[in-house]
């Protein structure tokens, strides 16, 4: 390991226990398990690009640049401390020749990157219904988890513009608005090609999906097994440590 | 039992193991385990009006008025000879008086029956793609099962035009086709509010799922627990028994 990166106030180096580390701010900036599961369920062709929407404090980019043979990802975040930490991140585990942290609206990558531009698009949005409070003096934590600077639907129109021709787009989104992300998808030319329930207990109901559309793809979707994360004992699954890259 | 009904060349008459029996036609009418999971999946509410298109041989239909308390079921079938079959079984099983079939194109259905006129309106439809060389002389089994004489759009439509405001649609879909089902309920006013997967086997791909909108519903949409047909020693589930009403 190298020398322990300059820490701001309130941040601290966590340990992947996979080969990584990322700077995290528990009071705003934490990553959750759903961006874990999003960056091994999207596929990365061999020097494909990669974009990352919303991309907060870098995790996806930094598993994505680890665990596949991407040439280059690029991590869209608008907010400014969440985008310096990422780009920090990205430094520490000598990634930063691969990973490029941009802090942008996501609505004006297509236009700043250009369209058409990306094999892959990964998105794990901001998918809570925003109140009417949160337009006031909404936090850091909010904006990242709340439709607070952008849509769902945003989202998948930022993607659906980023990715090439037969490109990859991959979300993750809370099994509430599923029916709203595939209209969105088809809607945006993203044939969904591949989905999986991931479940936080074996028999549970599923938490959130992950989905993969093709843009301009056939229609024709594929369902993976479910993702268990827990076992009947409460043990995580051998599917969840291969999702967290735990075997490497 | 009742005396058995005369039966036509090929039918048979076969015991569901509760309490009902059903006239089959193994070289071109047999029901199949997604009609019967659909059946259980659907709510009905007392005194509720449904509508069964593609009733078949009218397995839902009865699944339906032996288990609900549906005041009128009316199953919509274009063959006649299938739709014979179901009117025959409902007489045998005793349930005449609140089943109705019609032999009757389910693209009609909303004009001769009237819009906004169901409480609950489930479908199994045909979701096989059509190749071209089906229609010529399809045969009864083809069209039961693919798209020849009405696409799944159709099938939307149709649902979402019997059912009246606050209505339930429920259909049984293969998950190759739900992103486009999924969207043709959204452009049909239909949220989807339920949805299950079907897995053949403990931790197998989803096969089909069950899907519910409500009519002019708000969005939200809940899944339920996974359901698995077998368990990991091949043996019908609990939740498998319970959805054929085997616990009768």
């Amino acid at each position: 390991m190298p020398e322990p990166p300059e820490l701001l106030p309130n941040e601290r180096l966590d340990d992947l226990n996979n080969g990584l580390f990322i700077i995290q701010d528990p009071s705003a900036f934490c990553f959750g398990s759903d961006a874990v599961l999003l960056s091994s369920f999207c596929r990365v062709k061999r020097g494909g690009r990669v974009a990352d929407l919303g991309a907060g404090n870098g995790i996806i980019a930094l598993l994505v640049a680890a665990h596949t043979d991407a040439s280059r990802i690029v991590g869209i975040e608008i907010q400014e401390r969440a985008a310096d930490m990422a780009r920090r991140s990205a430094v520490f585990n000598g990634l930063s020749d691969r990973v490029e942290i941009l802090n942008l609206d996501l609505r004006d990558a297509p236009d700043t990157l250009g369209r058409n531009s990306f094999d892959t698009v990964v998105c794990n949005p901001p998918y809570g219904k925003a109140g009417r409070s949160f337009f006031r003096g909404a936090d850091a934590r909010s904006i990242a988890r709340h439709e607070i600077l952008c849509t769902l639907s945003d989202c998948v129109a930022a993607a659906a513009a980023l990715a090439n021709n037969g490109g990859r787009v991959a979300f993750v989104c809370p099994g509430l608005r599923i029916a709203e992300l595939f209209s969105l998808f088809e809607q945006h030319r993203l044939s969904v090609k591949r989905a999986q329930t991931v479940h936080p207990a074996y028999g549970a109901a599923p938490s959130v999906l992950l989905v993969e559309g093709v843009k301009g793809g056939k229609p024709g979707l594929v369902w993976l097994p479910p993702l268990f994360l827990k076992d009947g004992a409460g043990n995580m699954t051998e599917e969840c440590k291969k999702a967290y890259h735990m075997e490497d």
